[in-house]
């Protein structure tokens, strides 16, 4: 099969054997997966991963191992997304980790991540995954749609963690695509979502879903203008100097949701931390199941937030046509 | 009345007017003030303090305004500490603060605190505070438990933040004052604690109230050696590489108190509680009576860690002293 790999900061188009699947395990053919900021992050050297990226994806269950006939006509040909987190059920460790005995498997000692660590991704005709990690696609949620279930269940991940229920209203810092769909999710539940961004681009599409904006010009420092406060804010930046503007824009006894996992140090003070009693919550993988909800009743459509396709033989031309500037979502189609 | 005053990073003993009060307000004659680190922080600049420093006491009302004759007979010659936030309501401000008003006084957004923002504290022969902030001391204990109420009420504060009733152990990074009494705290409501520190003399008072210690050589940065995790830390080191360990220290989904208003940046990776779905809870100023209960009880006793009192006048040299390798609590006795 072809599959994309990372070799010295460049995605190079290599012939591999199609991968051997252990019990319980399927074969997956791609068929269209999305480029993340975290891919781009790879060739930059982040985990120092050196397999094929990718963890955005739909596909199509090509061949599965170890299960009934039954289950087999089940899955075969069937059209899913899946979980990236490969965790001690899906490689027979028993026992199970600390983390998987407590069903926190996104969490598991011993994980392999989709594209990411130790596993290879969806740059390439197949990939396999556990069938535990795989949710079948309804049949009213299109490809385009489907592609956004990873990270929409990510967006998902903040409802889980913080109580909706109880703000009128919450910021979002960014306008990038995750904090896109940060903003539709919290909408959900949320009557007044602010979104502070920088690009005018971006952030009409936001306001197209009822979101509002604020634009912040020049420099992310320049945020230090900004006076509102909020008893909800999510820091989706993916920059360096997010936090310390997310700890000024949230109310004493407010909740700060982490989602940027920008690699490297910042320059932070925590006394506002503190001072505040700021409830800081990392927020991280969400649940396939209510993001694939989201989809299904139309309640978040992403799609217009896909800037472009790319056929996959093209993925080095797309990564790089990823990185400029005003664009959002990439896809590759195989 | 004699004070003393942060005046170019020094305490200057000054002759000041006994001040007015307004009504509802008490003049406390002290008997013990407690030298805290923020007394220390302040002598280098912090918050720009030019007042009289001091938030840590046990005093005797000595005359209070604007009350009934009854109430006044109540409270005069009491034996009492104080909240140190001062509020929309002392002040007479209506409509009181959004925070006010949600009864969460110690964020309340007009507050001046004791010895730290625009109101004098406890360095002095009198100070004033509003009676909504005195707590009555019980016959049962003594001068020299009542003046750790202040800091003991924020390391209960922790209690009021955090479910103890689910966590087995916990762990508290670093041994001076605060985390000394927050170990305590903790050992009130959790079977095992842990205190990673490095001054062997400071640990060998929390093991004997049954805290577990481990010793750090070195640096703080020594730390990264460490290989435990705890489903809950506190973070109470005071030092800016304090965060990056605790992050490291800290289970997955697991809870991150920082106790530390250490000023200034420190160079902190903020993915890993973004990886690890950290709560990090900032926590500042706690609840007085439980501090006061606790003392009544015995259940903390933290007379063991006074080192040495000093008459008040002679407050410049005992701040100095405060300051030495291996010293505790240090007290100035009117």
């Amino acid at each position: 099969m072809l599959a994309f790999q990372v070799e010295k900061g460049k995605l190079r188009l290599r012939e591999k054997p199609v991968p051997k699947l252990r019990p319980g395990w399927a074969l997956v053919r791609v068929r269209l997966a999305g480029i993340c900021n975290t891919d781009i992050e790879i060739l930059r050297g982040y985990h120092n991963f050196r397999g094929t990226p990718g963890h955005e994806f739909v596909g199509e269950v090509a061949e599965v191992a170890g299960v009934s006939a039954g289950e087999r006509k089940k899955w075969i040909g069937g059209r899913v997304c899946g979980e990236i987190n490969v965790t001690c059920s899906a490689y027979g460790f028993k026992p199970e980790c600390a983390f998987c005995q407590k069903r926190l498997k996104t969490h598991c000692a011993r994980r392999t991540i989709l594209g990411i660590v130790a596993h290879d991704g969806a740059f390439a005709e197949y990939l396999t995954l556990p069938l535990e990690n795989l949710h079948v696609v309804p049949e009213s949620v299109s490809d385009e749609q489907a592609v956004f279930v990873e990270p929409l269940a990510a967006a998902c991940e903040i409802l889980e963690q913080v109580d909706a229920k109880k703000f009128r209203e919450a910021a979002v810092l960014g306008d990038g695509k995750l904090t896109q769909l940060i903003g539709r999710v919290l909408r959900t539940k949320i009557p007044r979502v602010v979104m502070y961004g920088k690009h005018e681009k971006k952030m009409v599409l936001a306001r197209r879903t009822g979101i509002e904006t604020k634009k912040v010009r020049g420099n992310v420092s320049d945020l230090s203008r900004v006076e509102e406060s909020y008893a909800l804010l999510v820091e989706a930046t993916g920059s360096p100097s997010g936090l310390a503007l997310a700890e000024q824009m949230t109310e004493p006894r407010g909740t700060l949701v982490l989602k940027s996992t920008f690699h490297g140090t910042a320059p932070v003070e925590t006394w506002p931390i503190v001072v505040k009693e700021i409830n800081v919550v990392g927020s991280r993988c969400g649940p396939f199941e209510k993001a694939i909800a989201l989809l299904r009743s139309c309640k978040v459509d992403p799609r217009p937030l896909i800037t472009r396709a790319f056929p996959l033989m093209e993925a080095q031309k797309a990564i790089a046509f990823a990185q400029q500037e005003g664009v959002m979502k990439v896809l590759l189609k195989a």
